[in-house]
């Protein structure tokens, strides 16, 4: 329901508009030192309030863990995280009790739920990630421990404009990348796409975009052949990002239209190493990992809160224009950037965990 | 681990050459009815040797319920489904045995487990999908039950060709369709399609392919708002068929490229009940349904056993020459038709259950 | 790991000596009222500093729910409760840094672990029970919404001293049950334990003890028939608590003493419902409850934190004398009650919302 | 629901006088080699007709694995074992249809799933822990390999008649306890015992009793902390079985009347390893085990199904004379001996691999 994970377990709570979100951890290796800065850090490159685009809530989205630590270490009991809402306006709200915002969750939860949380989308906000951003990234410090992963990623498209796949990501410096408002790697495609933000933000409108995925250093061998397969759980995780509407790996719909003599990837042996070739199967094959780069991508809808008037119908199905005011981003897209970071490294170190858990030895 | 479900519970065991697969399902309301005899022809929807480019592979599945009926009913007791394999011929796999075939689950097993059973792919193979069409459709005989569910699916694309996206699902025979080699709709491309899976024959190689899903009759609802939201358990189970690349609902990739007010799903009233004007959701809202048709495509490579020679290497990394023979398929995409349909069953039903607990009444 | 139950899933973290305890509740009915008094009127029974041989810690214990509520009503979404320590003293266990006390889980977390917060027991502290105290009150709440179930328990036994099982707990005043410090129904023994206990106090020394738990009002159907028999849930949530050695419902160890014949409870019709003649089974047969009341024992050892010096050894294996201060009780088993009748409440709940979630309905 | 553990699950199904009985056996460590005639053994140790106090019903009870092995070897892959009924005979529970028998599962069967199996109690017979007690026997075997855990376990009372507890279990010849028919160590009360289960025999009564399990080799670190700790696990476990009332570990029950001076275990050191000088906690302490004997007691009521007539209701409710033909032990607890070790080792396997998996290291 609100818990993710077999071996590292994180279990969310909160509302955009109460007064914190939060979630509690089970599964972090006794002894283990988190670097909460570093943590910290992966928190503000998500932050509202950054640019003119993004939303101007205004939150500290100060980290608290309130259990688990002993002496700056992992207890091998579970770490509560905690981040105060201090700039809630649930007031901004108050116009939207009785009326359903197109493509928000509004309908479905008052179906569900016979009733809802209208402050601010409540548990349907996004700001409920900020502690899994936390959590994503002691996930990412713990992996490092046990492995040499690296995760990276960044905006790939923006509203049409896309750069292209052949694109290599070794060109990428990743520090002027995350500081960079849209987090598109340096190209004059850039420029493009930060032209249609600022157009669609004049327009009051909002745009969809896409985010590539890269990861190094996952040794072969994690993943589980049937159910939990590495790209089922990669998904999994994706698709539990507020907007993303899509998932591929390797090559992904490509491949739909490719034959196997051009698809397959041959295996050879570099120095000493069993690789392939090419990377078409996206370093998973039978749902393992083969060695070889994790890579795939998302999609993202636009933001549904545009500030254009908009046609809806309130909870007698009575037919109502709807302004929506409150304070949104034009594109979530590069602000997803560490969300997506975050629930892929929680993922796959609960995969990294489950296949440690195989490494029996007498005792 | 080879278990999916939460409240429907299918557990999967067997491999493709060893005497039988099958799989337990836990969950089945007491006192239904199944049609047995329905399960066995979604199975035998899935059957190899059914035209020239599906694998020739003959097998009788004829499916064996040992557990959980009486007198035809469901006991409330978990159903064991065993299937034989009667046509598993491991000798023509005694080659492979040092060898890793190109996009096979050889490499990543034996690197998983330090050894592996290399006779048709073992547990990796898509046999071990038989049971589970046969679970899938009991599950959807289940959901008919409940609500007014129709899963339908048909085959969207192969090798590049594909049915455009305006074509509208509503002009399909369903019965004409399942019963075509091909199972894409009525259509020129069609023949297109044939043509390109028959010269592909003749060269000994294998062809990608999509597959289109609509949903109808599930209420609003339905789905979880954080971690299982219902197109990340989709997703999570269509990643879970082998060859799946790619999964996408709604509008997908496609709304990547929208801005929000051309994206959103304005609200209207329809006959009393509150709809939505377009469908771009793809009727899915914050992780939960919301009433309209469920819709979602997904991608597949193509099929990894090509008949032309292949470089790989053996156990040692030395580089050899692979010849498979064996029997395959083609085109995997149209028999893959019945296992996304019970794919798309259990886990829908999965989501039922989850939302029918809800409805607490006082005893 | 620190979660318990399948449909009303609670996730504890906290520890005696950090910041605060608390829980995290997944599973509440959307719609549904805490009444938050009565479960702070919960934890207020099982507070510390009640009388003279209570642990003279002094805590607030106030419940402080910082999610899943809107309006006073569950939303569906998780509830956290967070309860501060105020009065932690963790100078106090300075000495036992090095040293294992006899008894407690100091060695075992040590070896475990790798290292440990010696901090009064950290997370092996019965302090963890607080928050899961509120927990199990709301999952009284929300059972009574449901069924007419009555939870009861009293102290039977404290160290050797025993109420006879002839006893009939109808005679029973529970408000005044509730507000004695011993918890021990009206009865000349209670006389006679509470003189032992005071004798205890003097000597530095502590006693162990029995609850006998009354469940009332469950109807016939819940529990699972193989792994999750209603006793076995109940067994495991009572082996859960702190201290506790030893579990038995209906006859119990009596009942390896009988013949079948005597063991046997008939059933008759009474008022036009079937009934039981006797009720040895303690109202669950093959696992699942038949509508009788449900009666169980549980026995506790004596608190393991005695005054008189002890020998021990530290963490480099040399003995060495050992004097325990703190703040402990002389016998924890009535401050156990509200406990008791917590962890038996969320286990019922989970076992009703499980059978609620077999009431199929069209929908 | 049907399924039991974390990293070692087993799934049961199956049904007394249903085709076979069965169990998916999921988490054997690839590569470990199991030895199927040791399983067997096991499994016949628990067989009926072993005795005239015995159930006479035959059965060859020979264990089939079909799946999950490859060359003698478990591929990591679940193992399904099948256990064919062959002697069963429905026809002898036909007058059972419409009656409930007193303390069987019939009634609460009937009110939890609408309508039953009254086929020799379906579901509810201890039939369905055959494939149990080999997947029991695949646990200690993968145990062994893991670490030096030794489960042993002898008929400790039967009927009233009790072995003292100042009993030594060092005095016991286990090779020729599990060949006698009663499993008591030698002893003049194996004589009374044998006495008592003969005579209840000629008076068509039943007996309960008890069995002592003591575990050696368990490594200090296993269990969890707060929901998984051994004691409950272990509990849940044997709860689990039919007919256990009762459990307790350490000095159980006893310990409820003991002060802490006398119930304390000293730790001391023993040749350079650190001890605990008494051993009354029974091996486990704060949930997790301590490196001693982990040495436990259950209680299981007499078989119900007694041979003289019995007043009962139908499913009307209208009061008949009931009288049980069929073929049923007179003393259900030494059969149950190979039962108790089969839980107990699963039941310890899953802790232990969940400890394992706290193993991390660099890859």
């Amino acid at each position: 329901m609100n818990t993710i994970g077999t071996l590292f377990k994180i279990t969310s709570f909160g509302e955009s508009h109460g007064p914190l979100v939060g979630c509690v951890i089970d599964g972090c290796p006794a002894g283990f030192k988190p670097d909460i800065e570093r943590m910290q850090k992966a928190v503000n490159l998500r932050k509202t309030g950054q640019n003119a685009h993004a939303s101007q809530r205004l939150e500290e989205d100060q980290i608290q863990i309130v259990s688990g630590l002993f002496e700056g270490r992992c207890t091998g009991s579970p770490l509560c995280i905690l981040i105060q809402n201090q700039d809630s306006r649930p007031q901004d709200y108050e116009n939207l009790k009785e009326v359903f915002r197109p493509n928000h969750a509004d309908y479905s939860y008052q179906q569900k739920y016979g009733f809802r949380d209208h402050r601010g989308g409540g548990r349907s906000s996004v700001r409920i990630t900020v502690p899994l951003v936390a959590a994503g990234n002691l996930a990412l410090q713990i992996l490092e421990s046990l492995a040499s992963v690296q995760i990276h990623s960044y905006v790939s498209a923006i509203g049409g404009i896309q750069i292209p796949s052949r694109f290599h990501s070794n060109q990428i410096d990743w520090e002027e990348l995350y500081q960079h408002p849209l987090r598109v790697p340096i190209h004059p495609l850039r420029n493009d796409m930060e032209e249609r933000v600022n157009a669609c933000l004049q327009q009051g409108d909002t745009l969809g975009g896409c985010i590539q995925v890269l990861v190094n250093g996952v040794p072969a061998g994690w993943g589980e052949p049937i159910f939990g397969k590495l790209q089922a759980a990669l998904a999994h995780a994706m698709m539990s990002i507020p907007s993303v509407k899509a998932f591929e790996y390797g090559d992904g719909f490509e491949s739909a239209t490719q034959s196997g003599s051009f698809h397959n990837d041959s295996f050879i042996t570099e120095e000493g190493h069993i690789r392939t070739a090419s990377n078409r199967s996206g370093g998973i094959q039978g749902g393992i990992s083969n060695g070889e780069e994790i890579h795939f991508r998302i999609g993202f809808k636009p933001i549904s809160s545009i500030r254009s008037t908009q046609k809806t119908v309130n909870k007698e199905g009575i037919e109502v224009d709807l302004n929506i005011t409150g304070r949104h981003d034009v594109c979530a897209v590069p602000r997803a950037i560490p969300i997506v970071e975050a629930y892929t490294a929680f993922t796959l170190l609960d995969a990294c965990l489950q296949q440690q858990s195989k490494n029996h030895q007498k005792l």
